[in-house]
Parts: C-alpha cells; structure tokens; sequence
C-alpha cells in the first residue's frame, strides 16, 4: 500500500482533470484491471442535483518569478503551491498586490496549506508562512505571476467504479476521494487501503455481498456517483464505508451516521472496541467527508467514515506536512485491519441456533473435562456462553456484544460447533 | 410585574370570599379586559369529586386585646395572624389556653407561618416565635380574643378564567392560584406572570394554540375547573403550565409530570437546559401545587409547574418572609422568560424537510464561504448541522435536542432556509 | 432449618443412588408429607436429551491401609474423600502410583476438595494437601485401596417433586439439588430453605399460582425434570427459582436470566435492593447450577438462582469446609426471607386504580391532618405518592419501583386504600 502511495503522491489531482484519469489508469493497470473509468459529462450534466457541475481543469505550468527571473514559487515542486481551480494569470506586479493572492498559515509557518476555489473564481499560491513574511519585507518589489490552466465546459468529471459481485442482492459501499493533490494520509490513504480491500474481497472464496468500490472526487463527486445510482443504493446498499485518512499511526476512529442507529454503526462500534483501547466515536456532527451526501436526509445510506487520525484531527492535515513520512506500511495495514473485519463481520453475521434441549453434554464431542472440580469449567466458559446465546434469533455480532468478545473469537467457536452438528442456520 | 404584585399584596385572600373577587376584578380592570369572573355556587354543590365544597369565608376583623386593651396582635396589620378559616370567638382567656391556638415557627422565631383549617372548623392566630416566647412568661395573664368572620353555605368559590383563541383546537392550559394572602413569591409572582404572558400571547401576530390561563384557589379550584371541564380538557390539551414561586431570583426549576414523558416535559426540559447553567428538574414525588389535580390517575393531563426555587425550598415560604423584598422586577423578567420561550417553542416547533438531494451548495445562496481553506466551515456548522437533520420527521426540537443548542437559534436558521425556498414543512 | 441440614449432613448423595433417596425419605417423613419421590429408569432412558444418562452409582466402603493396616483415608469419616463414582478396585500400589489418583487444593492446604467423574470411568480419593505432602515423602511406600462401589444399569435416578396447587393455571417453580454429599452451604442449604418454603406456601390463606418445588440432582436431574414436563413448563411458569448456596452470613446475591429480562429478573432486582444494602447481581455469564439448564435456548424459562453468597464466590466453596460451621440459623433465615418476599410479591402483585378525579379529599378517610402548615404533608407522602400512581395500569411493583420502596410498604397503603373503598382491582 505505501508503494502505491508512492506512485501517485506526485501527481495533480482536483475535482476533475487529467490527474485524476492518470490516478486511475495507474490502480486499473496496476492492481484493479476490472476497475472501470467513467466520464460524466459536464456540457450533459450543467447542474447535479443541487450544485453546478464545475468545468473540468487542468493546469500545465504556475510560478512566480522575481525581478532576477528566480523561480520563487513553482507549481513543479509542489502542487499544492497552486489555490485549486485557479484561473490563468500572466501579470507582473508589485508584492502588495500579490499578497492578496497568497494563501500561508501563521500557527504552522513551515508548511504549505492545501486551498481550493472551487465554486468562484480565482487565482492564487499557496506557500509558507515563512517564506510570506520575508517577501513581505518588499511590498514594492515587482513579481511575474504566471499560471497556466484551463476550465473546460465540454469536459468531464472522472470516477472510478469496481463492482464485485456476491450470491446476494445486497451490497457494500466502499467509497474514497481521489481529488486531493500531493497529500498522502488525506486521501492517498483511502486509495491504497480500498485498493487492498478490493483484492482481498476478489480473493473471499465466496462473497455474500456485492461490493460497490468506488473513487471520486469529493462532494461533487458523491452527488454525481448518488444521480446515477440512487434508486439502486438506496435499495441494496446494507451497509457503506467511507475511507479517509486511514494510513497513519494514530487512533482508529469513526464517524457516525446521523443516528448511529444503522447496522454499519453497530459493526463499526463492536471492530473499534477490540482494535484498539482508545477508540474515537464521532457523531455525525464531527462528519466531513462524503459521509456529508451518502447519509444527507434524502440520500439516508447507511455509511459511517472510517479513519485512523481523523480529518481535521492531526496537525498535518491539509498541509505539506501531509506528506509520504506522515503514514506508514504499518499505520495502512493497520487500517486495511479496520475495514477487513468490518467486511468479515459482514460476510460471516449469520443466526444459528443450538439443536440441544438444555446445555449438550460438550464431554462427549471432546469439548469439556470429564472431571469435574474447582475451576474446571473455566476454560470453556466462552464455549459454553455462546451456546447460552444461541437462541436463533442472536446474530453472531450480538453474542459478541453480549460477551465482550471479538466477534471473530465467535465465530471460531461456531465453527467447532457446526463441525459436531450441534447447530443449525 | 412588580407593581401588579405590590398593589395585590394586601388583600385577604383564601379559597373563597370578597378578597379573591377584589384580586379578580383587579385583573380584569387593569389588565385583562376578557377575563371571565366565575362564580361555583356551593349550594349547588355540595361535593365537587371526592371533596366537600368549603363555604365561603369573610372576615371582617380580628385581633387580641390584652389586660390593657393593646391590639398585640391585629389581623388588619398582616393577614397572616389568622389561621385561615377561622371561626368566629369572642372570648377573655389566659394565655395558657389561648397558647392551644397559637401557631408560630421554632426554627425561624422572627417569621409569621402561614397556617389554614380548611376542612376542620378551628380558630387561631399566628405570630412570631419570639413573641409568643414572651407572651409565654405570664401564663396567667388575660386576653380577649375577637374574631369576626362569617361562613356562607349559599356563597361562591370565585376563579377567573381567560381564553385566547388559536387558529387549531388544540389547547395550552396554565393555571395560577390565587388563594394565598399576603405572600409575594407564592404566589402573586405566578399571578403576575401569568398576567404578563396572557398579554404576550394576545400580541402574537398569529397563535397555533388557543390558550386557556386560569386563576384559582388551589386544590379545590383546581378540581372545580376539572368537574366543570374535564372532557374537553383531556380532549384538547396538548401542553400545560402550572405557575408557582416564580419571581423570586433563585435557579430555574421545574416539577415533571408523572412519567416525565409528556409534550410539555420535553419543552420545559429544553428550555431549562439553556435558561440556566444549574437547572433543577424535580420529579412527580416532589409535587405540591396543582399538578397534583391535573396530572391525577384519572385526569392525566400533559402539566408541568413552573418555577424559579421551588415551594418548600426557599426559607421564605409559607412566612410574612415571603414579602415585597423577595420578590423582584429582575427575577419576575425571568420567570416571564421562562414561560415565554416555553410558549414559543409550542407555537412554531414544526416540521421541515430539506428539499436537496445531498447537500445544497450553500455557496450559491451566500450561505457558505467560496473558499475551502483550514477552517473555513466552522462558522457555517450550525447551519450544515441543521440542515443534517431536516429530514421530514423532527422538530425543530428534535434538532435542538441532538445539537444541543437552543431551540431559537434553529429557528432562526430554518426562516433562513425557507427564505432561500431550500425547504419544505 | 439448621436441623435439617444437621440431620442430612452425614449422607452420601450424588447424581443417583440410596443416599438421595435416603435424603429424600427424610423429608418427605418429617416435613413433606405429600412429597412424591420419582425414580427414573435408567434402562428406558439411556440418555437424556443430548446426554447418556450416568448409571446409578452406591458405595458402600472406600478406604487406603498403609502396610501396617491403618487407615489413612477413610470414605467413613468424610464422604468427600471418594472421587465421585469411583469404580470399585482393589489393589496394592506404592505411593507413586496411588498418587495419580488424588486430589487435593494446592492453595487451601487443610480442605478435602469435592471432585466428582460422572461420566468417564476413574477411581480416586480426595484428601488435604497437607496429607498428600506429607505421604509424597515416601514414594515406595505401599498402599493397599479399596472401593467397593457398584454402577447399576438398571438403576434409576431418583428425584423429588412437590406440587401445591393454586387458584389460577400459572406456575411458580422452585428448583433445588441434592447431589452434593456432606456440604452445607452447597446445597443442603437449598433443600432446607425450599423445604421452610414449601411449608411457608401450604400455609398461606390462599395461592395465586401453583408451586412446583423440585429437588433434584444438579443438569441431569434439571435435564430430566424438563424432559417430562417441558411442554406444560414452557405453557404455565410465570417465574422460577434455583436455590443455592442460600446459608451462610454473606451478602444476597442472584444470577439473573440470559436477557436480565423476565418477571423473575424485575422482582428479584426489587426484593435484593431493599433486602441488603449489598446487592450483588450476576449476569447469566456467571451462572453455574440448573439456571444453565432452565434457561438454555431451546427452554427458555424464566428462572433467577437465589443465593447468599453465589458458588464459587466463597472460599469454603466444594471443599470440606463448606461445614456445619459455615451456615447459620441466622443465613438459613435471611435466605428464607428472600424467597419468600419473591413469593408475596408474586402472589400480592394486582394492578389497583384510584376511583376519584383529582386526589380523594384524604382527610375525610382519617389518613391527612386537618391543618396544612409547613411539613403538615410529609408523613403522608408515601401514601399520596401511591395514590399518584395508581392509574390503573402500574402494579404495585411498578409502584413500588418509582417510589424507590419495598413492595411491602405500598401493599400495607393499598390495603388501606381498599379498606376506604379508594380503590377498584
């Protein structure tokens, strides 16, 4: 997964634009080669539900020269030096003016800020608060601003989709934003660990849900991924995962749906109690990704967001800092652990019932001690609790919640269980 | 308010008599130009449910001459010297067997208590322990006792009564007593109070509800409004207020209805919450006005009692302490407050439905800032946060309830929305 | 009840054989006349639900001679000495090999321990660790071991059942076991108490329901009561209790149902808060006597353990110190009074409403002062706070919840109320 992120820390992404194609052609040919591009048009599609559709845009060259023809700022070193869907300039102008334009942070001096104009026009650099100020002391001081981009009206917007198939009707929505440029925990993160989660759900031998992977720009790209499939997800969709900022050594923690009253919730609060001591639980009043339309009052899917550190959460976030030492193959596999057992938990919540009349005589099958004394029965207790719960009615994960048990360390148990015959669907 | 409850001090008030009607017509000349004076003949009924109707009490004067002819107690001077309902005794006694019907407060030696007989024919004064300690050195010495009052089995028990229609059937109910004397806090302030509100509510440019305001002896008035009411109370009551020890300045507090599970405990338990950073929520067990009445098994109405300190919490109640000086301007501003939101919440707690699907791009209607930097959402989350939640089945107050914040500042917001058409009711 | 646990103190019990019948004879002679004591064949029933019915076990000698002929164990002295259905042998071994098949408690040095093999073949004895220390010294050392026990296949299992019926159809039942041979707390405690209950029922002026009190071996004797009476069991018990451990001075406790959800679980939590101001209640994940049974999945009833201090909370606990020493008269009683305030509950439980609108005018009944000053109200405040909830729908133990009282202080008003003609059933 660190590999992955990687490859595509370089690259220029945004709401749209040749970044994000090359973003997915990069996991298509690499890792996912059912993963499927689609382009929605923006010229057919002018207004997506509440929002205008923006132009596609695309950047070629932004910096800023000073009056000896240095590169003082350069989109080349960094795309986030560029304010997002800037618009082309190629003026010459002295630093008060330019000042209006830049974008630094005062409480975190060495890092450059992350900023998008996405819904107004502009034009503008982002660059540390360190640099800022030395440049402030010549507000006189002439600079050529040049950037070169482009606002296409007859462009698209590019998302990736990988749907793998279940024996079920019922689906899982896995979903992750690619449209944040060089910024590895927000979101490369998300990429790599639903990149990694889509080979190891390939590779279930048998899968009770379909899954609905996808790769979108934030917010406008949740809009346009619900018009094209609301009807259907609304219907089929059991349960859905929005992935961000999952790739550092942090806390494990989640974002609610607005109720925390839905099955994705409940599965969710059950893997972060036994993945960690310190589990963070955000109610839907601390959201801030795509969870934002997926679980928006007329939308009302059941998705939670998982992260490790949340957005907005760590110091890095959306600066430079942001950067390829920020996460870890450890921190990812860490968090590929965190969707993996909400999906086993997923695949594997089925209701059994005992077949025996009273307690069975567990001796017999080799699964109790046939002498009786003080603290014999200790280490079968959490055998002989499970078949106190299984009532037929208590699906795994509530026996799991009943005991204060992993829901794997359950599941194990029923396995030896199903093997004697001692219990039926 | 003040004033109110200063021109109202003097007057002998009880369950019945010439007092409660003087009370009465105070209101309804100064005030309430619709109040309706009723008279509940008691010849005409003899029992109202499980009680007798008391007869009308007057009393004309009272007092306790000694061997000198000194007044050392004079009803006239404080009209909390005779146990109400006294019977009429013009005797020369000692002391030692006047002492038998002397009432005064050992734990608060320079407080007159407020005593009352209703329902068992006694006579007796009330004064200071401090004086009844020194009236207690001469046990032998002569006093005449004179009391001058009357009882009329073919008498009234007086209360008032003032509807303000609504453009619905449904009814809010409040009800204050007005059969204390001379004491401010219980209950002239919920006198006043009430007063007040029926003038606010009568300036609303249009009500929901219609408003039912009653002011009655407590107890008996109490069940003679039910036996005169009761079906299309239970019928058309959706919220109620009693008003008791309200303009005093101490913590805000409340006594729930039985199960605390009613319209009106909601409301106030909201209100409470962000009226006061110590708000006092007193169960049913703690009761004592008349709520006991409206909330009774067979009864059952959605009542509350509204109060800043309780009855029976402050030193004060039930003395000649519970004075002028008590009571204050500042404190019945509160109190006014206190029931005022209550009746805004009841009057506009509809039902909105966000009309997007998704999120609206708040940015379009000025609502959102067009930059997306570090911390730009933040002053905009109220508003998001709202919006979140409206999603056709809470109310406003629901939504205040989940975030916590109070229920104006979402109303607020939500006229914003409707301005902007976003939503639907 | 300390007599009888004198008296059965001495007998050899265990899953089947003449001691528990010897057991049961006693009581049946000395208290319970109309105890009918069931034999179960085990020839018709070779198992038992899912478990092989044990054969019935008698011994009639056990003992080990050194080589001078003495005995140093001796199953004569202490029925806890013999491994619980040991099979007969007769054998000279050095001390090495006896060893093998001995049991002792590593950290209760002085105690035999209780060690049963009821369902694999094994012989052995059970002595303090002290002894067996001081018998390792010599390893060569040679040991003549007898057994004299026998397994009958055409035995029975022997159990006790005691039905006193009442007015309606539903059931209580009451379960204790008698397998345990000379411990007092485990279980002759149990058989004591729920014989002083028996005739606590017998003598009461009239029964709601209909008792069913059982004394049985512990799981298979659970297992064959449900065998032949499941149907009518599942169809008619309202509530259920296993006694055990119920002698002794330490706190009460109770082992709740699976769900802590039942009739059983609300009375038991209610009598345990007022009984003690210690109240220990376990979950169903601490369970350990027939409760395994009675609420197993596919039975289901709803059945609580009564005990003072649970099994295996006591150190005593399945070692010969659980002695004459260890239960008290006192213990006996305080475990009677638990069960039986179980039992009045359940047989005082109705459901009363208030006749009146608004509250009864109570001083016309006797039951309020005539003079209202300050704190006139509180002595009668349990009543009136009975008579807020009596709406008609609470029963008393719903009362008695709200009010934070014993059941019995509510019943003793009720009673009044009913005296009063207040109240309709």
């Amino acid at each position: 997964m660190y590999n992955i992120i990687k490859d595509l820390f370089p690259i220029t992404r945004s709401l749209s634009g040749n970044g994000n194609r090359q973003t997915l052609n990069y996991l298509k040919k690499n890792y996912l080669d059912e993963l499927k591009i689609h382009e929605y048009s923006i010229a057919d599609n002018k207004s997506t539900y509440d929002w205008e559709t923006p132009y596609e845009w695309n950047i070629s060259d932004a910096y800023i020269l000073d009056e000896n023809g240095c590169r003082i700022i350069d989109f080349k070193n960094n795309n986030l030096h560029i304010l997002g869907y800037s618009e082309s300039i190629d003026v010459t102008i002295p630093f008060s003016e330019l000042d209006n334009h830049l974008y630094s942070l005062e409480d975190d001096i060495d890092a450059i800020p992350y900023v998008t104009s996405y819904y107004k026009k502009r034009w503008g650099f982002c660059l540390t608060h360190r640099q800022r100020e030395k440049l402030r002391k010549n507000p006189e001081k002439l600079y050529h601003v040049v950037i070169k981009s482009n606002f296409n009206e007859n462009g698209s917007i590019t998302y990736g989709e990988l749907i793998i198939n279940g024996y079920s009707d019922e689906e899982v929505l896995i979903s992750t934003y690619i449209c944040h440029p060089s910024m590895a925990n927000d979101n490369l993160s998300g990429v790599a660990v639903a990149t990694e989660i889509a080979k190891y759900i390939y590779a279930l031998p048998e899968r009770k849900y379909t899954y609905r992977i996808v790769f979108i720009p934030e917010t406008i790209g949740a809009l346009i991924y619900l018009r094209e499939n609301i009807t259907h997800l609304q219907k089929y969709v059991k349960a859905g995962f929005v992935l961000s900022c999952i790739g550092d050594n942090g806390d494990y923690s989640c974002v609610h749906s607005p109720y925390n009253n839905t099955y994705t919730d409940k599965i969710v609060t059950h893997v972060l109690k036994h993945i960690t001591d310190n589990p963070k639980e955000y109610s839907f009043l601390e959201r801030g990704s795509d969870e934002r339309q997926f679980c928006a009052p007329n939308v009302n899917l059941p998705v939670c967001t998982l992260s490790r550190t949340k957005f907005g959460k760590f110091k890095q976030y959306h600066t430079s800092n942001d950067n390829l030492d920020f996460v870890s193959e450890e921190g990812l596999k860490g968090g590929f652990e965190y969707v993996k057992t909400c999906i086993d938990i997923l695949e594997n919540n089925n209701i059994y019932k005992i077949k025996t009349v009273g307690e069975p005589q567990l001796g017999k099958y080799g699964l109790y001690p046939t002498i009786s004394q003080k603290g014999s029965a200790d280490y079968t207790r959490n055998l002989t609790n499970i078949i106190a719960y299984l009532n037929g009615e208590n699906t795994i994960l509530d026996i799991a919640e009943i005991l204060n048990v992993p829901f794997s360390s359950v599941l194990e148990i029923i396995k030896k269980l199903k093997e004697k015959e001692l219990v039926t669907p």
